[in-house]
């Protein structure tokens, strides 16, 4: 399995054969038909030959009266489950032999992980009988994997791990081992479907739709075998680019019928196929607005293209000016998403997903969480997170993201924070169900559902993340996705097992002391209160805490002498708060009652104005950033006392990015605190060291 | 003449036809041999036919009775002269009969041109027997040009009017037609040196010394016949990287032979070789400090090599630390040249020239004039301008930068402004000539001299330097090279006569109303009273007022709420005042006597600190950023009235890039004023518009 196009074999991640032992020591059949069935088969073949278990291939319903662990189909006949996308198994314990049972075979490779996961676990404590499906089917990993390197974004947009695992020297690889891998890991954790390349669609990628089909084909006939459908990012002036034609109006049939006969070449070729993620006038992207045409309009057209093949089109709103004009405070990117598509809703067809960032910017370590989700109930949104850690820390810095996506998942937009007035969580909004699935206080809800989507942070690099540390946010992401619910503690301590399977308990103790509050230390040392960016322009790393603020990309702070902050309240605002449903519009709308940590998002604040903490602005900003350095240099004592227990690659790698890590947040840490002792001329109140 | 591999035919720049009407139409006799002799003969011949003229090639002292112009050797054995540096001529006029006597063919070539910029007016008058002279043999162009595009440089590293004349897509050009013309255009203003390639040798350039020599060799031969001779940019790192040796170490005996026999074959194949420039242990050019050498040792060793062939090294003094750290304000980086060359003043070799940029920073619209001009009176000095308009509107924005070299060129280091106590200029000392030749009072003059170099603004452009109007940087700069007391006013006369022949006075009204005070207006929108930078990192175009300030390039403002400047005087601040002889030390030093427009370059002073000009340094801050912009808009006033009397191409050259200016220069005042008022909370006094 071995790839010599690839730098190494690649770190195992949550699979080191280890993670097997329960299961590969004990008698196990798999019963059921089926190429996934066929993978269970596989899996547990190589495991129980490994560590000395049995391993029978049964029909369904056959005798297996001394079997530990039986993987089967509920029935004989799975034909009729052919396009079902029901991932659920049942799983029951007897006297400590384990049953999983699915109605497909997707369900039983679900049900393997679930048993690999919890190891002897799976097999000790008390008589179980329980159901576990996903909280939605549309669990995806976009990859913004340029095929040529881009001059400026190299081979992986916003890819701190290497090269692309699909491209390479502008073609796909000839050696997919890699990608297998990566399919391996990623039905581990319930991932089911990918975008291979990247939004921003340039001319050699264009032609994945068309010439280069039969390189596809080989990605998806991949990541088949682990349950996981392919789409592609589409460009949406194909039809010129790639078809010859003189428009890509949306309205024309000529441009329709490109598409209907480009979609049918594609599932021709791969009948489970996905569909097609679009990033349409946005940021120089082509759309249907050069025609005066609607998002609708594009994406609805698309949508009939693929309709006939359950294909879906995922329609990105993260659409904004990014010519805006710094000296024009009326103008708010932050509202751009909203503007542009609540007035949509109801518009679209039942095919096409809103792809919606979690917060109204880009992906920054702190926003409130976006509006759109709450505005479009007669539309499918997806919630879409990030996983590559473009403004947290590039994995150099260990920050492990999971707390921050628990956080907006949980969220609720009818409710204050803590409540559950019956309404919805965003993860009921994206998925359709709990709270969103029948809500007989508003009769609006069974809201129609676009589940997840986020950007992958893997690469061809030899721990697949950069910082080993890293893996850890794509594992949360796949566990929230099927389970919004879980405690991202507990996912931790889940991908700390798998990862370290044999480590001592101080490994895992030492994991957490690093990674649990890593997102808050992160936000500690960088842009304070919600207020964002503060980052060097073009890569967005390292602090430049005025780099943004006289561009044309629409993200400032506004910071004087006297305050700083972006007044987004209705009332002298530019009224974003007011995209917000009760109370959280009214909520936002005073700085009296806008959370401490989102008040510089909502309000422009003189630097002597007291926090909920009971601290100013500007003690906080010093505080914080003296903190943030010192619990980075905790995280390093920490880790230092088990770096010896673990492999000494990964050890040698952690060691070499907090090495980064720390000269990084001191950088943070001086920057920010300078830029605003010179600028305040107040003093830190406990007299540490500031430069001026 | 026209080269296929070239964009077009380029503009004539100072040499059009119509220029040689005067000496076209005359019965003209040539006498004399060499290879310039030859030049002159068919530039001669050419413009007789065109107009009309007579033309006869005699040999020396033949009779000449019926020419209006003798363009003559002044003896018939010029073989005595081959190795001469005389490039100087007598010209005589007896009614209205013109000769021109040199005593080597070079000077008959300037003897040409100087009737041609004469024009009809080299005829006309009363008679007149002048000699003229270059103030200095060494007047040298350097092309920053890169073989190999460079990732982030380009073809030409500062280069901003196109790709390279010299190199295409990893080769020298198999046309050199378009070198022939450049060279031309140099030998009418009198340059006679040309470095060919960037001081930043990559890896491909460095092959020009040795495999590719033969490319050098037909380079050279272009330049040959306008008198002009070929430098190479050098690695200090050649003996390892091109030789196989394992050191560069000057003091090895093996490297110093390498260069030896490097030396040998470049003269063997050029024998009118120029020499070797060198940047070395500067922003990571490798150098003899890893040897623990000195740069006399490297510079010396290099010069033992070069010797044989009256070779010469020009060692670049733009030495400094590009990894300070923003946190420590005593590290200074104006300092560096003088701390690291000063020490080893008369440490040189005879043929070691160290080439000096104006001022201590980096080519800014506004420095002092660097110290180290008149620190060394036992080495060969040359002052290193930059034509490129790398800090100064990079040929977008109309900045004629005549006044700024005038200005540096006529400093007197032991006078006050204006005074004259019998101390030599900074022309003085860099050309050994006037008041540095010898001066009774000090006794340590008669100087060695260096001469001048300057970066050069040229590329395969149209008009060659983007900017049409960049055009006259390129032609001051050679006429200033050649006698540094010309009134930068003339000059630019002398241009627009010569580009815009037969146009009607009223063009060159408007040339002067845009450029005569273009350098002041540039100054007016950007960096205020000679702090510098504020340009976006990298690309150094366009205003970030704290986009290097907290950057390891040592290049701050320090500006916070209460006022802003660097801090270099002996008393308090960096000490870099006290690099200065008396009397600028002590006027420097006070903030009192420190001239307005350097205010901020050597002292932190509060916004409310009131110049000699009587403002406040805030209130100067806001008007000269509105007065900039008021001052570009009347430019474009100026030359809109009279554009449409001018060749149309060059016309719409213009208006395309005066639009850019004034777009650039707008948003330079409202960033500025915008970070000072922000900064400073101190309202315009005139309720201007400055956005919050």
């Amino acid at each position: 399995m071995t790839g010599d196009t690839q730098r190494s074999v690649p770190h195992p991640a949550w699979l080191p054969d280890d993670a097997f032992a329960a299961v590969g020591s004990r008698r196990v059949v798999v019963a059921g038909d089926g190429v996934l069935a066929g993978t269970v088969a596989e899996e547990v073949a190589a495991a129980t030959a490994r560590f000395g278990g049995a391993f029978s291939r049964l029909e369904v319903g056959d005798g297996v009266s001394d079997a530990e662990l039986v993987l089967t189909l509920a029935h004989s006949d799975s034909s009729s489950h052919d396009h079902s996308t029901d991932e659920s198994f049942r799983f029951t314990r007897e006297a400590g032999a384990v049953v999983v049972q699915a109605e497909t075979d997707a369900g039983m490779l679900h049900g393997l992980f679930h048993v690999v996961r919890l190891g002897e676990a799976a097999f000790e404590g008390p008589d179980a009988d329980e159901t576990h499906a996903p909280a939605t089917d549309l669990r995806m990993l976009d990859h913004w994997d340029n095929v040529d390197a881009h001059p400026v974004m190299g081979q992986v947009e916003r890819g701190y791990s290497g090269g692309s695992i699909f491209y390479d020297n502008g073609f796909v690889r000839a050696d997919l081992s890699r990608v297998e891998r990566y399919a391996r890991l990623l039905a581990a954790v319930g991932i089911n479907r990918v975008a291979i390349n990247n939004v921003n669609v340039h001319a050699r990628e264009a032609h994945l739709l068309t010439d280069d089909l039969g390189d596809v084909v080989r990605i998806a006939a991949v990541f088949r075998r682990w349950g996981i459908r392919v789409h592609l990012s589409v460009s949406f002036a194909s039809p010129i680019t790639l078809g010859g034609l003189t428009t890509s109006d949306p309205l024309d049939p000529g441009v329709a019928h490109w598409w209907v006969r480009t979609a049918a070449r594609v599932w021709d070729a791969i009948p489970d196929f996905g569909g097609f993620v679009v990033k349409a006038d946005s940021e120089g992207q082509p759309g249907p607005f050069a025609y005066g045409r609607t998002h609708a309009d594009g994406a609805n057209m698309l949508a009939a293209a693929v309709e006939p093949y359950d294909g879906l089109i995922h329609w990105r709103a993260f659409v904004y000016d990014h010519r805006q004009d710094w000296r024009d405070r009326s103008t708010d990117r932050a509202r751009a998403a909203f503007d542009h598509f609540q007035p949509l809703d109801g518009a679209f067809s039942a095919n096409v997903i809103l792809q919606v960032k979690y917060g109204p910017l880009d992906f920054q370590v702190r926003e409130p969480v976006s509006p759109v989700l709450a505005a479009m109930p007669r539309t499918q949104i997806a919630l879409e997170l990030q996983v590559t850690q473009e403004y947290t820390g590039q994995q150099k810095h260990a920050v492990y993201l999971g707390p921050q996506w628990s956080q907006i998942l949980g969220f609720r937009f009818w409710d204050l924070a803590g409540g559950d007035g019956g309404s919805p969580t965003v993860a009921d909004l994206a998925t359709g169900r709990g709270k969103a699935a029948a809500d007989p206080g508003t009769g609006t809800w069974h809201k129609p559902a676009g589940g997840f989507a986020a950007v992958s942070n893997v690469g061809d690099d030899e721990f697949w993340t950069g910082h080993p540390f890293a893996q850890a946010n794509l594992y949360a992401y796949g566990r929230l996705c099927w389970d919004p619910t879980l405690d991202p503690e507990a996912v931790l301590d889940e991908w700390v097992g798998l990862t370290f399977p044999g480590a001592p308990d101080a490994v895992g103790q030492a994991v957490h002391a690093v990674l649990d509050r890593s997102w808050e230390t992160y936000e500690q040392y960088t842009a304070p209160l919600g207020v964002g960016f503060m980052v060097r322009p073009g890569h967005h790393y390292g602090p430049d805490v005025d780099g943004y603020e006289y561009t044309p990309w629409g993200t400032y702070h506004f910071a004087d002498r006297d305050g700083i902050g972006v007044d987004r309240t209705a009332r002298t605002g530019t009224g974003y708060a007011s995209q917000y449903p009760s109370p959280w519009r009214e909520t936002y709308e005073s700085p009296s009652t806008c959370p401490d940590e989102l008040l510089l998002f909502f309000h422009h604040v003189p630097y002597s104005h007291v926090l909920h903490s009971g601290k100013t602005v500007i003690q906080h900003v010093y505080d914080t950033h003296f903190e943030g350095v010192e619990r980075v240099e905790a995280m390093i004592r920490a880790w230092s006392a088990v770096s010896k227990l673990v492999d000494p690659r990964l050890s040698e790698r952690v060691a070499e990015r907090f090495a980064e890590q720390l000269r990084s947040a001191t950088e943070w840490r001086d920057q920010v605190n300078t830029y605003f002792l010179r600028k305040s001329g107040v003093p830190d109140e406990r007299g540490r060291t500031i430069y001026r």
